[in-house]
């Protein structure tokens, strides 16, 4: 039996989001690009890889590794490029999407071998949270005015507008496109390609998945470009789950779990965006689920149990993949939890594919 | 020129503060631990190790850090240990602290031949931020009830009690320390020592140091208690920055200067507790600065320079030493910042210790 705390990822699961995201470019024509800022684990990817068109990334990092384990169409981006890293991510891309017409002044002469692109920012967006909102204001993500995209215009071939967040509602998305279309449609025609990035939810039980592939097509043959999507959260949504044991349980007023991991070390987002982890809430027993950090707040959320719950028992905290092991770290110097799969070769089979020690920690500080 | 990202720590002006320890240690007869929880970066220690009386923990890995790179007394703590690692744990620790009755119930006799402690929960703090505040409603840290502590006490020889949270106000300190003292002196006497844990602020500017030492000597004598003290923040404060370079400069309603960093990734808290990073604010041009991952939210905070930014000007984010190498990630696969530091041998040399690489951000996926 794997020691707690590990993630777990179910490479059937993950192969479900495959076969709707495969489905979706072959209905719509649009092809699917794996946001790797979302989920990098790299020993996934011979799973999925049959599946999607390539990569996207946010830095150079992601970029190599999307190149190197992952294949495919790679893109790059970067909400700022350094002098000192465009030579190697050039190397590594099929297109480069800058952030801003000065990274492309800048750039785009180095990258003029290779398809170009600019971050459009149509400056609304479904997110209802302000630190996730490319459309905030001053936002640094993206050129919105006409006569700068035009400016960019000799030099490009394609945008990246990237404005859905967790968005569940074909309609708000079918309405949003449409906004698109009569605000930026003019600039689009000019272009071969346009990216419509991530946060669609498409891959969501009872997502209108047709209808999404519909108003995609017609998108593209309306403007005559290249759709692409950047799937990160869909790409993986529910595949994967943190497994935790209870190492204590205390009772100040309400029965508290604490187990051996912390939101804060390993599942970010739910410290960031206040959110509540997906536990289990069925049976007579009623417990808060917290972690071991000293954080007050490091709190999973509230669970309710079949039974009562014992020191040594095991608890899957779902819907784990995203943003989760990307973003782990080492506050409190609490173990950081292995990476596990649980293979779709019918028996089962789970791989440990890595393990983090002592040393890891030590090393990650000086 | 070493290339940015890095962490910056001057050692002279951690000596600032050790220095102050070392002075509030001997005014006031309280040991002084270092909160690894805090500040972890080992190849700072010899600068810290001759002012300060050991380390205490949150974690098992914490405390090994402890003992076999800063050494003196090593006090073990953790919101919970598991049954795997509690043998380990008692190898490197010489107290042990528990933070429930039921970890005592468990572990204690394990650890009949070193100090035993119990977490005492004030039920106040100093903090302000539920997140924080460890007398939070339900909080799971430590234990109040007078049966429950008296239940432990056999076993006991001694309590930490965690309660400050960047506190500033000595007279808040004092009134605080005379609640504890009427509400739990008649149990605090029968024990040898007493950790009043961290989030005293007494490094300071302006703090009142002889102030502070006469009342923990006046607590000490009244109790008969050691104290120990558990500075995290105290430790480091001031004495590190984290030394960025200007990629790009955009301008949508407002000059944002984009930099080679992020706040998620390298400065968490600022994101955690939405607090604005320490820069520049002389001269008459004025910039925000951002970091250079998709988060809308990566923003420093707002700026004044004396010249206007190019690309490729350096800055300098003060006060970047606590909570931020520990809670480092890899989000967005931004370069991870280097850490060095500028020895205080009279030359100012600056030594790189700990560079990070595309090797290193792969490893930590799979």
């Amino acid at each position: 039996m794997i020691p707690t705390p590990y993630y777990l990822i179910d490479e059937a699961r993950l192969l479900e989001n495959m076969h709707k995201i495969a489905r979706l470019r072959e209905l719509s024509g649009a092809k699917a690009l794996l946001a790797l800022k979302c989920f990098a684990t790299w020993g996934a990817f011979d799973a999925m890889k049959p599946h999607m068109d390539g990569t996207t990334s946010s830095s150079l990092f992601e970029l190599r590794l999307g190149r190197e384990k992952f294949g495919g169409e790679t893109h790059a981006y970067s909400v700022a490029w350094s002098d000192g890293e465009i030579d190697e991510a050039i190397s590594y891309a099929d297109k480069i999407i800058f952030n801003s017409l000065s990274q492309l002044d800048r750039f785009a002469d180095k990258a003029s071998h290779i398809e170009i692109g600019l971050r459009l920012n149509p400056r609304f967006s479904t997110s209802g949270f302000d630190l996730a909102d490319p459309a905030r204001p001053f936002s640094r993500l993206g050129e919105w005015d006409i006569a700068r995209l035009e400016a960019a215009l000799p030099r490009i071939s394609g945008v990246m507008i990237h404005y859905n967040c967790e968005n569940r509602d074909f309609d708000l998305f079918d309405q949003q496109l449409t906004r698109i279309e009569s605000e930026f449609g003019d600039f689009l025609r000019k272009l071969k390609w346009v990216s419509l990035g991530g946060g669609i939810h498409f891959t969501g039980e009872g997502y209108p998945l047709e209808k999404l592939a519909a108003r995609l097509r017609a998108f593209s043959e309306r403007l005559g470009v290249q759709v692409y999507l950047e799937p990160g959260e869909a790409s993986i949504t529910q595949s994967t789950t943190l497994e935790v044991s209870v190492l204590d349980i205390v009772d100040n007023g309400k029965k508290v779990a604490i187990v051996d991991s912390s939101i804060e070390a390993h599942m970010l987002d739910l410290l960031i965006y206040r959110e509540t982890a997906k536990l289990p809430q069925e049976g007579d027993y009623p417990y808060q689920v917290a972690g071991k950090t000293c954080l007050a707040g490091d709190i999973f959320g509230e669970a309710r149990f079949a039974a009562p719950l014992q020191v040594g028992d095991r608890i899957s905290v779902q819907d784990a993949a995203g943003y989760t092991m990307v973003k782990k770290n080492w506050f409190n110097g609490v173990n950081m939890p292995a990476i596990a799969i649980r293979r779709a070769d019918g028996n089962g089979t789970v791989e440990l594919i890595r393990e983090f020690t002592y040393e890891d920690y030590a090393s990650s500080l000086s």
